[in-house]
């Protein structure tokens, strides 16, 4: 791998403003810039800034949408003790729920897998955008706040030297010239296209299928989530409080979210949650979207000082809440390599980065795809030979779960990978 | 489910020969007529007479055909268990070669799984043929050889009463009465169309690739198999005994055999099992052909008074090596609802036969398309929206390996599944 130089300061120069005339940027300077300040973005800053690592965030969107942003709801195990060891751990463990299992659910009845029984370990239900809020009270009260609503990043220099980042913000423009840039900007940013197609692979999937999900103002009718497979599709049972629950239904992709009105939603839920003396309590819902499901990873995760992190490098299907927990290792690991770069002048961690974080994503991957095949219809898989015989599929899938819920042995790898493959310590 | 009605015996009749005129058949009859003359007919025929239940076995080929015939060679713990206490035993624990593990080989590094280490259990190494062998034996020396070489078969009046199977041996006519029918006649056999079409599903999946299979005379250069994903394909490195090897390669299943020179095959076997210091001893090739995958399953195994065993009701691709074992675990099964009826009028076995036998074929269906999708190259799996990311497939597939191979738990649910689920005692 390339040795990662230490940044040499750029001259301040003029540039050619967007409208062709001469403007002066205001020149800045950090040792990373962050774009995005979603988790990972927000994470990566409060890890390196406790490690005494100067950085800047910069997020397009206002402070406000960050904080409002629905995603993912479970945290894996050394996600929890990496937050809690990084000072973010007070309202987690007052305001989360430490779940120690989740049910599977096939042909009508309900098995329960002990994560705490088979591998010692548990998850933590607490949402993305709560896991958010307390990066930006961290960031508030260390004085060093993301800086929100800019426009016109361009990245500039990252293949080798000091990287530049040009931006805009309250009509100010501004050049940013940092040692390397973390790219944390999601999967439609700016930073994985500043990668040229030839220093890259990318892989993708689309699933014939997308998730309803709601969030509904009712005390969830579970304690722990049901993730259930029925012969009219996939569905789950998820809370984000004591009085949020959270449900998902498998539905069309292209299904407008106008054809299910509230009460379809719930007999719908009804049909493919229900057990024998089991009842759904209904609430108010007060969001409700359709989202696709698919997977995709760009390959490296690196280019000269450029790092990726999180989902502009990688998706998985929400399948098994592992989103979220990918970009947080992504951080850690990153952060580890910087630490490492910085203290010690060692590049092993920066040069093992990527190797390190798409091997995990590659691990991922098939766990969000294995969940997903398990659990869901995949009506369009008949045998094309053989259109008459469409549940060849859905007979397998039972045959899986059956086994797996009689299998303390199928149970425990699953639970090993549900709360969480080790966040490796620096490999050197 | 129906309760099984005990056989009265039919009177001899005239019935028209083939030829219209009227005919003398020979009238025999048993309490089960075995429909063919494999391993799961001649070892349910052998565990019936060992029990007092008298049968008569119908095979279409010839002693020596049977005897020949080459199939899979991997039996699991308590296949070999059964075949022992039914007396099975001797030759198979002299020249069978106990297997403590496998090896999983992917990106050209090989990976043990100790199944002794993981599950305290082991298979064994013994053709398919060597297993009809040892039967074939047992039946001389108790006088009860199957009857070869017969024609056409037909099966009358197993929905209820006492079944008649009609069929011709050396010229002569004849009509077998029996309580129940077994039909242990494979995929192509008579028995299975002989249950009406509205009482039974079929489903069935064909795969986008074939095996090409050899045996040739060498010591094998492996202690245990070894099962390889290369970028162009599945291979496999297994045996017969300490000089004759048996191996194989994933090939499109419409090629020809007459493609495929030794060299080409050995130098294709070099290429995609090879690892770093490692040679692949060659030796004279004496059989090689190509065969299709498939799976295949009919349900229920059971219409009235005949009862489907082995691959008459399910064929699955031969990675997870469970052809013969299901077929063994069905005819164990069957024996058991016989004995119970036989002795105790008990017809709960019975009922039970075709949801237990179904449950374990369902369960072991998923194992057989699990192991054959993690190991094979499937190269129209190809995104559809997406051609030019042909490999997303085949990179979760390397990343689950990895998973896989660093996790005992993941390891110890293939070695429970892989060295046998457990035949289950009567359920009753």
């Amino acid at each position: 791998m390339m040795v990662v130089p230490l940044g040499n300061i750029n001259p301040v120069k003029p540039v050619n403003g967007k409208d062709g005339n001469v403007a002066t940027r205001t020149s800045i300077s950090t040792q990373i810039a962050i774009i995005g300040g979603g988790p990972a973005g927000l994470l990566l800053s409060h890890l390196l800034r406790r490690s005494g690592i100067e950085n800047v965030v910069l997020e397009l969107r206002d402070r406000e949408y960050t904080i409002e942003r629905v995603r993912a709801g479970v945290l894996e195990q050394d996600a929890v003790n990496l937050l809690t060891d990084a000072g973010l751990g007070d309202r987690l463990h007052h305001e989360g729920q430490r779940h120690d299992g989740i049910y599977l659910q096939y042909n009508g009845s309900r098995h329960h897998v002990s994560f705490r029984e088979l591998v010692g370990r548990s998850v933590w239900v607490y949402g993305q955008q709560e896991v958010v809020r307390d990066l930006i009270d961290a960031h508030d009260e260390a004085g060093t706040p993301a800086r929100y609503s800019v426009s016109d990043i361009e990245l500039d220099n990252v293949a080798d030297g000091p990287a530049t980042v040009r931006f805009t913000q309250d009509g100010e423009e501004f050049e940013l010239t940092a040692d390397f840039v973390a790219g944390a900007d999601g999967a439609h940013g700016v930073c994985r296209p500043s990668i040229p197609a030839a220093e890259k692979t990318t892989y993708q999937r689309e699933y014939p299928f997308g998730w309803l999900g709601i969030l509904a103002h009712v005390q969830p009718s579970t304690d722990e989530l049901i993730y259930a497979l029925h012969e009219r599709g996939f569905a789950m049972h998820s809370m984000r409080s004591d009085t949020v629950s959270r449900l998902y239904l498998q539905v069309d992709p292209h299904d407008d979210i106008t054809n299910w009105s509230d009460d379809r939603i719930w007999d719908e839920l009804d049909l493919r949650l229900g057990t024998m003396g089991w009842t759904l309590e209904r609430g108010e819902i007060f969001d409700k979207s359709i989202t696709p499901m698919r997977s995709f990873v760009s390959d490296p995760m690196r280019f000269g000082n450029l790092f990726l992190v999180g989902d502009s490098a990688h998706i998985v299907p929400p399948t098994g809440a592992k989103g979220l927990n990918l970009a947080i290792a992504d951080a850690s690991y990153l952060h580890d390599g910087m630490v490492a770069w910085y203290r010690n002048g060692d590049a092993s961690g920066l040069d093992e980065y990527s190797p390190r974080s798409v091997k995990r994503v590659w691990q991922i991957q098939h766990f969000s795809a294995w969940m997903t095949r398990m659990l869901h219809r995949f009506e369009d898989s008949t045998d094309a030979e053989n259109p008459e015989n469409p549940d060849y599929d859905y007979q397998v899938q039972l045959g899986q779960l059956s086994q797996l819920c009689e299998s303390p042995r199928g149970m425990s790898h699953l639970a090993e990978i549900y709360t969480g493959l080790p966040f490796l310590s620096h490999p050197h």
